[in-house]
């Protein structure tokens, strides 16, 4: 495995790539993401906290970091190149380019965390210009991203595709996410909560229930029934078009966001409709290769 | 050459290719990009009017057109490839992935024009991530597009070096364009003085006049002379940021734009500043290929 600092260092010239965004601090379902790219030819892991996806008072700062562990992981997980590029090299001057898709940006986290998905469309962008891949993988959990960057790839001619991959979970269904660590015990125990709220809608799917309106509200209700947990939407949305559904009769995703102690929590759970058929897609729960870590 | 129509089809994978983005009606100055472009493995040119950089109100509809003349002249200058999409492959969806760079967008060209230049960096951006080319070839002529299109595969991270290539000129000076057409013939006679009076400027500087108010004013009084011209503009700015400039001690351009019975016409003059040396750049005047038209 190389680990290159720079776009003209990364030599993959002629070979199908596969790329992997990442922040860092590597968990399970990044490694997914780096496992199902070994379909490529060469498998490019990028690991940047991109300052430009952060709001002021956001946690850009003290984002959890470690780098020589996510060199191993990613070896293990099978990268053949890991690209770290530093502030420098991703922003040598003051960017004065923006890519923005202002319809997929507005609504749930973006109406939390307004400009962040400008600097994800816009990271992204960099990223697939002077990487040059032909598949990309995002994880499922972060859905309203997997939305804004598939658009912008069509959108914006890349050849590129990009696959979105199921969320990988802790033994007690919560979502993986670098964030989790910063969960105090409490609130971590109460986060559990999250993924049997989603499980009862998607229960209640596979009963019959189509009405937006009640499959938010059981999740709600059970939301409600976990004090430490602050939820801030509960949302059932088109899945590339991010509109708001009154029945769920196409390809979409319930969404939640909750605060847990300062901790901000995504998950969703995606259904997929095939004619009459839904399927509720994967819950991964992977054999661990990160041991108690 | 090969004529093509969609991203898929260029099939130049694994060759350097040279990009010259057009929209159609060739004339010398796109000939002598595509020349140019010929010290890449493979030329590509491409012909779209697109739609995204015209205003309301603008001349979309009857910007002038000839497909079949194009490809002759581009096959003969040595284009290898044309790549000629609709507008369904272009925009097969409502475009809602803009790409726009405010600060380069809101002066001269972009104070008459609002979206312009939003247009062309998302086109340009289609271009360059749907065709990856190596190098990509602009007239001097669009000044401020060369400056956009610059700043925006910088911050995006395109692998892709811009060439800007000298204005090529007619007989009496007039920097081509598809849009001379349509100049009536006492409006085609009287433009030819501004490039005279880009050239009273370039004079000066040569004479050791540096200060940008008394160039600018000097290409004003000489438009001035000729009442079928009303200038819109006439500023001397930084060739990269497009700050207006106070003194000439950087590389900049004179840039004009008038109205000439209802047409367009855009001309500059280029500064390069070397030490104390000020090259004027090349008048360009090449022998014709196209006779008579």
């Amino acid at each position: 495995m190389r680990v290159v600092s720079r776009f003209e260092e990364l030599a993959t010239e002629g070979r199908e790539v596969g790329l992997v965004p990442t922040m860092g601090y590597l968990h399970e379902g990044h490694l997914s993401l780096i496992e199902r790219a070994a379909e490529c030819e060469a498998v490019v892991v990028s690991i940047f906290v991109n300052p430009l996806q952060f709001g002021p008072g956001e946690d850009l700062g003290d984002y959890p970091r470690d780098f020589e562990r996510d060199l191993e992981l990613a070896e293990q997980a099978g990268a053949d190149v890991i690209f770290a590029p530093s502030a420098e090299e991703m922003y040598p001057e003051p960017l004065l380019t923006r890519v923005s898709i202002p319809d997929l940006s507005h609504q749930m986290e973006g109406r939390m965390r307004p400009g962040h998905f400008d600097g994800v469309a816009t990271v992204v962008t960099k990223l697939l210009a002077g990487i040059r891949p032909r598949r990309a993988y995002f994880g499922r959990k972060d859905a309203q991203q997997l939305a804004v960057v598939g658009r912008l790839v069509k959108d914006l001619s890349f050849p590129v595709t990009i696959v979105g991959c199921p969320i990988v979970r802790d033994q007690d269904g919560l979502a993986l996410s670098s964030r989790n660590r910063r969960l105090g015990g409490k609130e971590r125990a109460a986060a559990a909560v999250i993924f049997k709220a989603l499980q009862a809608a998607g229960k209640a799917v596979i009963g019959g229930e189509r009405e937006a309106g009640v499959l938010c509200q059981l999740v709600s209700d059970s939301l409600g029934a976990a004090p430490l947990l602050k939820p801030d939407y509960v949302e059932l949305v088109d899945a590339t078009s991010l509109q708001p559904l009154v029945e769920l009769d196409r390809p979409s995703f319930l969404a939640v966001a909750v605060n847990a102690g300062g901790v901000r929590l995504l998950d969703n759970i995606h259904f997929f409709v095939e004619g009459e058929m839904i399927d509720l897609g994967r819950v991964l729960s992977r054999p661990s290769i990160l041991g108690a870590a």
